[in-house]
């Protein structure tokens, strides 16, 4: 038996975000107790191994969730800033991903797994390349994350680099083969169905994943209306609009997570909220890449599920949920005035939202008794928070990625005083840097 | 004499920001020497008391320069957030800057500072309220930051608290003592003249300011075309767009800075270009208070002169370059695709663009002999800037305030491996939560 108490702390509790001063107890990976005045003395009579954390003048909030990343891109950070977004895909993010083998990839899932514990990301949704998933797999395992991980789909489209692309049989077979070893819904790194997009799938693949998906309860995670040019691709190939085509071949419910939704029409996202399908936001990516705003406030209006993610590092440059939920909130603000996407909302996207998408919103993305343990511990006392009126809306609006001191997942502390606990934070940029060089030379670039 | 030498850097040097490994040499305020291999040891014979700082890995900058800020109103961060942009103003801003004394302004002068300094900010334009701007003035000045700083002139205008309405003769007065005391042309501190807004101000007051300023080589900081209900107000009271009013008013030409500029046409926007008038783009700012997005690739191409800032704390709610920086080249990606206001462009307007705003390009904005020593040096050795393809590119979309190490300003060392030398920074913390207590409680909020 582990258990963590965590004292003394402004906590944000349940399903409203209240922050209370209150004592979080953890026994294994569950929280079970909340509430003032935990007895320190006679816990650690009971277990000597007790950690107690002191968190006076911090806040103590659930773990942020992104829903929408690429762990294999890491390594390309910087490597296709201000280019055009076809020589971007092209010239760079494929080619690269096309070089990947298991010790780069290896090399980028820690680098990202370490930047993400250390901006207060404890779990995610990601999409990774099209071979050597299992090294993300086993890498993040290692790592204590929490991740839900697709092994990237692509039996169809152009100028997709020979190692990239696969016959529909082979490609629906590696996935199976993973899900086999690495599906379970009480895991905490979990397998799910990544086909990259309707552009780059045949009709049949993408049917026959609905229907596996469907009948075993797998999360479809794909990209979807991001930009003008790949729906007019959609449409001109199905005559469709891309969300109504997703929908006819099966990706439209609530096992499947869309990231982007950026050019969703009325009647688009109507769909998304009758079927409960999950639009994963990625606002600095979409700036970055040209791509434009997405609808939130009017998807969130009619009652689609919206939660966040940073997207891969070549179109943020971070992996870093408070540049993304500051983000969120300011561009709705910008579209429909200073009140909407207020802090509370942004704070939910940023967690509870992301939990739901994973179809985990029992488990995590708040910090209530019987849930796991994915709490993460933010010093508001520094220059930049100071004054603070109102924790949440410093956390949102004010925080930074450095302010978060400790993490904890799955009950187990994972930073602690901002030094990682389950990684060497020199060796992976060590390894980063001597792989990044590695990968480059293998693209050619 | 006092005498620094950075060693082993990676240099951004010169008007073409080229990244170089070179040393330098600071000798009292002046950059002397930029080159390769700088013998430590024979200076340190001569001069027992120089201050060899080892750079080796790190990227060696240009300080940061902001240019729209407001000083007095850091203490108000969070204050008003998610508010309507009247509420904001008259119930929070307006308040909060009436109940201001002098400790409470030191306090949030203080503040600012120290934040500015953290996070690379080496240089500012700022506004500060009605009252007391001498006290910013003296704060700032022993903190060793190097600041052009402007009292708040109102002398119209409705639902303006009493304590922040003047009459004419008054905020002209008031304003000209200042500059007595403070405007040098070669001071690291210098007095403006800073009217709030064209709807806050009389005409006669704006065509006086305009006369002095012009004679006397002195700049004026206001707010302009921020957002739509004020161009109506302008345009109804004069008949004029806002930008076309200033210019009759003598409020247009190389020592004029406007804030703002998101709702300009394209007459004013030739207006701009052709007067040599400076734009302070503030984008976080534009986008939290529901302003809009600021023309800045438009402006570019005609050649309007645009920097950066991140205005007040209440509606950013940093005081962090990086931020505003990133942001900057998003949005007009957004607008332009992903090639426009590509990172060199970007850091140009947080570094020399800012200079030439103040008047002050001859003096800081680039690493130079000859010029000041406003430098600040950077840690990019760490997860979320790894890999590092490009550092320039990497200092503007992956990089955080809490990778600045080291700041100089005018030759002298105000922060190393982030502690801050010249100011208590647990102490302006604590300040800081006490005065602003105080000034909510006297503003009655």
């Amino acid at each position: 038996m582990s258990q963590v108490l965590i004292k003394n702390g402004k906590v944000i509790v349940g399903l409203n975000a209240q922050v209370e001063s209150v004592d979080l107890l953890v026994k294994d990976k569950i929280i079970v107790e909340i509430r003032p005045n935990i007895d320190a003395t006679s816990l650690k009579k009971q277990d000597k191994n007790l950690t107690i954390i002191d968190a006076s003048d911090k806040l103590v909030s659930p773990g942020f969730i992104q829903t929408h990343l690429h762990l294999c891109q890491t390594l390309f950070r910087g490597s296709a800033d201000d280019l055009e977004l076809l020589d971007w895909l092209r010239l760079r993010v494929w080619p690269m991903e096309a070089a990947h083998n298991p010790a780069s990839l290896a090399a980028s899932a820690q680098l990202s797994v370490a930047e993400l514990i250390k901006s207060g990301t404890t779990s995610a949704l990601t999409m990774e390349t099209v071979h050597h998933t299992e090294t993300v797999l086993e890498t993040v395992e290692r790592t204590g994350f929490r991740a839900t991980i697709g092994k990237c789909m692509m039996d169809k489209g152009h100028g997709v680099p020979a190692r990239l692309s696969e016959n529909t049989t082979d490609s629906l077979n590696a996935s199976l083969d993973l899900l086999k070893s690495w599906h379970s819904n009480s895991g905490r790194v979990r397998c799910c169905f990544a086909p990259r997009f309707a552009i780059s799938c045949t009709q049949g693949l993408l049917e026959t994943i609905s229907k596996i998906a469907q009948e075993n309860n797998i999360l479809i995670h794909t990209h979807a209306s991001e930009n003008r040019r790949e729906i007019e691709v959609v449409e001109s190939e199905t005559g469709l609009r891309n969300v109504e085509y997703l929908q006819k071949v099966g990706l439209a419910g609530k096992n499947i997570a869309l990231a982007h939704c950026v050019h969703v029409n009325e009647r688009e996202q109507q769909i998304l909220a009758e079927t409960g399908t999950h639009v994963l936001h990625c606002p600095s990516s979409n700036l970055k890449l040209g791509s434009g705003i997405a609808p939130i406030t009017e998807m969130l209006e009619r009652g689609v599920s919206v939660s966040i993610g940073a997207d891969g590092a070549p179109c943020n440059n971070n992996l870093d949920i408070f540049k993304e939920m500051r983000l969120s909130a300011l561009l709705q603000k910008m579209r429909y005035g200073s009140t909407a996407l207020p802090a509370k909302k942004a704070f939910y996207l940023a967690t509870l939202a992301g939990a739901k998408a994973l179809g985990l919103e029992k488990e995590i993305g708040s910090i209530e008794v019987g849930k796991h343990a994915d709490i993460i511990i933010v010093n508001l006392n520094n220059l930049h928070c100071t004054p603070t009126p109102d924790l949440l809306s410093t956390l949102v609006y004010s925080a930074n990625a450095s302010d978060v001191e400790t993490v904890i997942i799955d009950g187990q502390v994972v930073m602690h005083n901002r030094e990682l606990k389950t990684m060497d934070e020199k060796e992976i940029i060590a390894t980063a840097r001597k792989e990044y060089y590695q990968l480059v030379s293998r693209a050619g670039i």
